[in-house]
């Protein structure tokens, strides 16, 4: 937030003005180049928000309407974000409505500093199922795959090659709150490869080659499970590096599932079969 | 096509000025009030042109490019149209943008005659597993569950309530083509509640309120597997109008899936269930 007047200066701002430098600085967060340079990205709604908190999650600043109806939980959440030194910035409705692209005087947006996508932070055996998605494209199945893991106590989705931002918005807004959860990494695939070999882990993908039945393959804790690109699916070069290849049934015309879909029936089937009873 | 020069006439057109009728009639197609005038939908790209045809069904018209390139495909595809009494209508690169929405001189649309959405038409002995949705008021999603439909073997989807519309141009991408293999019903509560009692069927929804697990359930064909809205999920006197309630596991924040997701992992345990092995 290299440009704002007082950045991270504790306290409240009030903001009557389109031309406030701070507007042009929200606004941009909507933008990947933005998000990037300012290493900073929104989350909007109060559920949202309120699910980021319960994680041990508070916004830098966080945005609302002057003259919004008071709701105890965005009353904890001011406090919150206060006593940690943050900042909450209230700006006429309409103000707000250019932030967030919403014309709700309830609408709440919170700016968070994005966490550390690096390898060398993930602890693989905190948890016995990753997810690995490679160039996954849509924001929606990213968010909808942060999600998934979320539900199946993963510990967290590994980017690889080009994917959706998944600190934009759309990629946010999908999770339900998983972004605040689940850990996330983004490398390319020589470089997850070389951290993946340096521990225990067992990679595994769908694949229509082997003819293993997911239902019948044996899993093991931490079990990788990865799914390719939305069109493309994974490259072969990659399904030939995995320790384990499965076929998910296919008994229509078509020979693929979506995504996120895939990545879930894999990541519940594993779990069924990690999962201590 | 009430008011379309030469409607359903066969042969071939050429189409070169922006104020044609048909011009209108085509971009008309993505607004559901006029879809459902019409009773008329879209369906692009060559791929989702293709599968159609292969599961025998044909465009009434055919919507491409003047100069495109050429494609066997697509010349199949031509005169498959043409010899079952369609029409193909091209036109400058310009006007079919304007149509399609895209800036791709290889774009191909085709329109489509809505389905019968009754559920009389629907053979219920026809398929083990259905997929019922409530309120499902995202497109994306609702594509997705006809391509999980098609995947499963499934015989359809049965929209309940006030769904997303399933001949919108994002649903009918979602379904990768499901849209021409699953049947589709539209209908109240009320309404599904009786034509389903008049037969055999186990309505089932994943549920909070009932401890039996997702793996353990004794899954009956025809066995109809219900998801809820994306944000209120199923209303309690549907839950409990339910032959079987299963729970399926939440270890994280988190109380629910995403719906597509939610619907996938119950049809691919059913599956596994009914499946014959």
């Amino acid at each position: 937030m290299t440009d704002l007047p007082s950045p991270g200066a504790p306290g409240r701002r009030t903001i009557t003005g389109f031309s406030n430098p701070l507007v042009k600085f929200l606004r941009s967060l909507r933008d990947k180049k933005h998000r990037k340079r300012e290493k900073r990205f929104l989350a909007e709604g109060l559920r949202l928000l309120t699910d980021a908190r319960e994680s041990g999650m508070l916004p830098e600043m966080l945005v609302m309407a002057i003259g919004r109806d008071p709701h105890p939980l965005l009353d904890e959440l001011e406090a919150a974000v206060l006593s940690s030194g943050g900042e909450v910035v209230e700006m006429d409705v309409e103000i707000l409505a250019k932030v967030t692209g919403k014309d709700n005087p309830q609408a709440v947006a919170g700016v968070f500093a994005e966490f550390d996508t690096r390898l060398a932070q993930l602890d693989r055996s905190a948890a016995p199922i990753w997810l690995v998605a490679q160039a996954l494209r849509d924001p929606g199945n990213l968010g909808t795959m942060l999600r998934t893991g979320d539900a199946v106590g993963a510990g967290g989705l590994i980017l690889i090659d080009d994917c959706a931002d998944p600190f934009s918005v759309e990629a946010v807004r999908a999770s339900m709150g998983a972004i605040f959860t689940q850990k996330l990494a983004i490398a390319r695939w020589d470089e997850f490869q070389s951290w993946l070999r340096t521990g225990p882990g067992q990679l595994v993908a769908a694949s229509l080659r082997d003819p293993t039945d997911y239902r019948q393959a044996a899993y093991a804790a931490p079990c990788f499970l990865m799914v390719g690109n939305e069109s493309q699916g994974l490259p072969a070069a990659y399904e030939e590096a995995c320790d384990l290849r499965v076929t998910i049934p296919m008994l229509g015309r078509a020979d693929s599932l979506n995504a996120a879909v895939a990545g879930a029936v894999l990541a519940y089937e594993a779990l069924a079969h990690l999962r201590p009873n």
